[in-house]
């Protein structure tokens, strides 16, 4: 195993000790419990959004923890969720008096825990919400999941929930924006290699020279098949058909689409896969009017890609375009 | 090989079509000759800054074009200089009648193309000056080059000056400022996988599973040498002990510390880097003043790191944190 660490038992406070001082004007670090926070938490009179999970995924979710996205991130070990014990400070150091979003991908440790968590904050008079993400259309029950995961959806949820909450929305209507953009994103990924959990040392699957799997999940966890390697674009038709099938994306629809790398897949390559699924959406009579192209959520190293499509209205564009300004996206004035 | 492309002749060509199409807010692709422009090109009355080189670097140099760094950016094939067709049509498009500065990485192709290119340009009544990015510490003469190569420092000087230009500076102005950036900054880099070259199809170089190589190129040429792994923190010192000696830092001097992806590692493992970077440096006394952290100037899907340091002076850190607003590099307002 090669990779840019210390020790993989401090792996994760040591990379968000660093990532805290590379963005300290943007976030705040509190080591124990660990969990990392808006600089200027908690905003009075605004709505808190919560996320976290696992690490080995960044930027989700501290790389999101800024003006119009989060207001706190929550890190457990790499793919491994956070516990309550960190939920709960994290709830509390962000509640402005307008109550709090948790956004939880739909992996049954995350839901869990945030259940466990909401409860004890809710106890502590804090009022909260939950949305669930769970746009991979890939399978329908997984590893780690009852029900669909959670994926590159998550990323847009977090976005335009933020930009909701940051225009001064109640806490309903935050939580309420944060579901349909849920209900309107589907995502599907593929995997060219796996990638090495620092605690287990060897790689998660195996896959040979020339397979790649299709709908691989973010933690490496299996898809719907595995498949000879092919090109660039029959790939991308491969994960955008299910995505359109299951959206029920018709002509005429206005689209986000969002190409994401796992973590170890050069830019270029996923501007190539950006080009044919547009091409393939521009040819649907679908009108892609917003796009997002890097490394947003990953698997460590893995190399591969998810596409996401987020079907959109006039109050998602004018949020998705509202300023934000995290360490990992960042437009507006 | 796995990569999502659909055939090495294309790689480019495809790749920059997605691109121009997920950013047409910001840029403008020309397709034949090949070249990128800033959407507003020219500016009048504004130096215009031209980079280029061989492609596989990305986010460099196409990524970096729009308000506050460049005005115009030219890939080449894969890891191969663009040629004087593609240069000469780029600068005329950026000149707004203040002149424009070449921005070229220390490469024996790069800079025969960008010096004929600038005779020509010259030639059509633009007044053209350049300057020559050399900032690897690591080797003083490479397989692509006589001198250093240039690597990481190119950022800063894209940036640096950019931001001058956009000021209103003068192009004699400009050029002292990306020389004076030039001057002040050094780089090495570390490599843990090779990358592969799409016509080629294999690794550009062999390293064993339990081997790194020190000082490496940013195409994979060799460094200083190969060692056994070691952990982040031994990793980072062999990387930065070089660049201080060099540099001459000292006690008291003010720095930029940049640490850059080579495309194939994780943000999680670059901020470990980053931390032990950070803590050796104010160890020493020196004031981390501004950072960067990401995968700026890659190397394909190479896993491995750069690390940059920049003496900053007071001009350098105000027109650092300038509005900067381009695919791959934003803020201000």
């Amino acid at each position: 195993m090669k990779k840019l660490i210390n020790d993989p038992q401090s792996v994760v406070a040591e990379s968000v000790e660093g990532f805290g001082a590379a963005h300290a004007d943007l976030v705040q670090v509190h080591a124990d419990p660990l969990f990392i926070t808006r600089r200027d938490a908690p905003v009075q009179g605004k709505v808190g959004l919560v996320s976290g999970g696992g690490s080995g995924h960044e930027p989700l979710h501290a790389g999101f923890v800024g003006r119009g996205m989060l207001d706190a991130a929550v890190p457990g070990a790499v793919f491994t969720s956070p516990t309550p014990d960190q939920i709960i400070p994290a709830t509390l150091a962000v509640d402005g008096g307008a109550g709090v979003l948790h956004i939880v991908k739909n992996y049954t440790g995350d839901v869990l825990n945030f259940e466990t968590a909401a409860e004890m904050a809710q106890a502590e008079g804090v009022d909260i919400r939950s949305v669930l993400v769970n746009d991979d259309v890939a399978v329908e029950d997984s590893l780690y999941t009852a029900g669909r995961r959670g994926v590159g959806g998550t990323v847009l949820v977090e976005r335009i929930a933020g930009a909701a909450a940051e225009r001064g929305d109640s806490l309903d209507a935050v939580a309420e924006i944060a579901q349909r953009v849920n209900d309107n994103v589907r995502s599907m990924g593929v995997a060219l290699s796996a990638c090495t959990v620092p605690h287990a040392g060897v790689p998660s699957f195996d896959l040979t020279d020339e397979e790649i799997e299709i709908g691989i999940g973010i933690h490496g966890e299996p898809g719907r098949h595995r498949i000879a390697m092919e090109n660039a674009d029959g790939i991308t038709d491969r994960l955008l058909e299910p995505i359109l099938a299951d959206l029920g994306a018709s002509a005429s629809d206005r689209v986000l689409l969002f190409v994401n790398g796992m973590g170890g897949t050069p830019a270029s390559e996923l501007y190539i896969v950006y080009r044919r699924a547009r091409q393939v959406l521009e040819d649907r009579g679908l009108a892609v009017e917003r796009s997002l192209v890097g490394n947003y959520i990953t698997a460590l190293e893995m190399q591969g890609a998810s596409i996401s499509l987020l079907k959109l209205d006039d109050d998602m564009v004018e949020l998705w375009d509202s300023p934000v300004w995290t360490p990992a996206l960042r437009w507006g004035v």
